[in-house]
């Protein structure tokens, strides 16, 4: 392998592929990226075997040339080490040489030249990136925020690996999005096409990686096989794994009727409660909300740290006197996920899951389990 | 005590005396903040036992009513607790109401109403904050560029305590602040009056602290005696302990004469070093720097990365050729504390310790001990 290569091309394709490599790992080939300079172009593929990125830096960008080969091949090359030293590296242009398969040169053409130890490329495990099974294609901004309303409620603890996923549904034109950690629960539905229906579990913190990946991308195309899922837009491919195991039926646990509507400015209610959860850090945030229609307050209070009493100034209440305690972290991330103005919260009673809504928005739903009261 | 208070003011006090408060102390007493209005302002305390910082909001600054009184009195409040909940306020103006010395009441007078337990102002250790000793008062600015240009190199290890100082020494006009970790050294004086006399311990860090409270305050007072040092600026006092036992005797170790001269832009060198010592991170960042008339190079290399060779373009030498390896971050530190365009750097010999120099301004002086070569 030798070429020439525009930097900053270089670098946002270093980046991006790193983003796949685990700061540790027990396998020391997986620090590694792979460069596979082909006829495409220069492919830099990173993986921690969850995940794996492929970026592809094309020999053209319309009329600006981005590579100059002289000769093809690929090789590994310490991921971290790459980045650091290209980034730090002057001038527009630098120069790579794989020399016996086990040194690249890289040059600036200046004053820098470095040699980098690297591996064969064929000890690189083979990843399958081509799309198969169930294929769509999607506004990345829609998919962005279908992953932004809902992957947050995923589980981040291993106990019960399938909720730590976000479960994608497609079926009758529309695509639902659904999280929980089993105190709480978060959907989401966008429509598709109607022929597209597939079932699968994705890892949450993996969906907000790559929707992060974004940036200028219009359209992602979405791959869904038995055991993975390819997000492909721009240059970029994302390989997921999906996690095995039937994802709990959420439908039943939402409430269709409701005693009690709050509505209220989504920011007030969010000051209202982060500042009076600070009495209640030791006691998993928990505050209460106490609600009639004169008057909406929310308390909190620990023997070891006093007190809090907020009174909501607007706000509009129907329904009899009531009071729930919740964990209000839980709450705050439902509210800011809304990204509302207004929110409405439904109540049942007071030790009934109850949901969070956008009063303009019915696509999105997060329901909250209360917790008891002190 | 009983008062309101203009909400920006009383927050910086809090943050600012805050900055004495351990994050873990075996002592809980020690996460409180004392609040003591008396005839001056209110007093705002905070202390570790090395470190005291205290704070007076005064009762006007001009024409602006800071303070309205309704009672003197004096309480430990949580000090972490107190700075987020009155940082989360809403509005301008809080009143603050200690009641049966146990709890401290907060109000925005809208909507937030706080009660945060709180402790008799009695349980607090006094701390001696009254000038005392050797006082001298230098522009801030002046001492704050001491600091920065020296302190860097004392040791972060506990094992000689000493060397975790700045050791400070006034005689004959001038007071030299002086720094090592026995690897390196860094030395900086500046002008004070004539009859100033003292030698004292201050750790490094606390400095560095004090330093960047100064804000825009234009003068410090410091006042030196046995066991402490003061510090007051604006409506700012920091006391920090010393450290006792005696400071190595270091002037003997500066060398006068030197064999080679390398004069260079301290960009390009900071530049080529950071990047080379990329490939040796793993052998304290060792990098060799080979030095002719004709040329300058910066080189590492380790048998687990590979190997890097720059090449400096703008450069003078003086002397035969000389090939020196050091800990890069020792030179790096030096050179960024210079902060001067270009630097000088003086060898005596391949393992002789080396001097950095601005070449414009001999106040301040940068030893390095070098490292065998590779």
């Amino acid at each position: 392998m030798r070429l020439s290569i525009d930097k900053e091309q270089f670098l946002k394709a270093l980046n991006t592929a790193s983003k796949a490599i685990a700061s540790k790992s027990a396998d020391p080939l997986l620090a590694n990226l792979k460069l596979d300079l082909n006829e495409k172009g220069l492919e830099v593929t990173g993986t921690n075997k969850e995940i794996t990125i492929q970026c592809l830096v094309p020999y053209r960008i319309g009329d600006k040339e981005i590579i100059r080969s002289a000769g093809l091949g690929a090789a590994l090359i310490n991921a971290k080490l790459l980045t650091e030293v290209v980034r730090r590296m002057g001038g527009t242009e630098l120069s790579l040489e794989v020399i016996d398969d086990s040194i690249a040169k890289i040059d600036d053409g200046r004053s820098s030249s470095f040699k980098l130890n690297c591996v064969r490329a064929e000890a690189f495990t083979d990843i399958d990136l081509e799309p198969s099974g169930v294929i769509l294609t999607l506004p990345c901004a829609e998919f962005a925020e279908l992953v932004d309303q809902s992957a947050f409620a995923a589980s981040t603890k291993e106990q019960r690996p399938v909720l730590t996923a976000l479960n994608l549904e497609a079926g009758d034109g529309v695509l639902v999005a659904t999280a929980t950690d089993s105190a709480r629960l978060a959907r989401k539905s966008i429509p598709v096409d109607s022929d597209v229906r597939f079932r699968c579990n994705v890892p949450a913190r993996t969906l907000s990686d790559v929707t992060h990946l974004f940036e200028g991308a219009e359209r992602v195309t979405i791959a869904v096989s038995d055991a993975s899922i390819l997000f492909l837009f721009e240059n970029t491919i994302v390989c997921s794994r999906l996690i095995s195991g039937e994802y709990p039926v959420t439908k039943a646990i939402i409430p269709q009727t409701f005693n009690y509507y709050l509505e209220v400015n989504a920011q007030e209610l969010l000051a209202a409660m982060s500042r009076a959860s600070l009495l209640s850090a030791e006691r998993d945030y928990v505050v209460k909300l106490s609600m009639n229609e004169e008057e909406v307050q929310v308390s909190a209070r620990s023997e070891q740290t006093g007190s809090a009493l907020e009174s909501i100034q607007t706000f509009q209440f129907t329904g009899e006197r009531l009071e729930v305690s919740f964990n209000s972290v839980f709450v705050v991330d439902a509210i800011k996920a809304l990204k509302s103005e207004d929110v409405r919260i439904c109540f049942q009673a007071e030790m009934k899951p109850f949901v969070v809504l956008d009063p303009k928005d019915d696509s999105v739903i997060q329901l909250i389990t209360p917790m008891r009261t002190y």
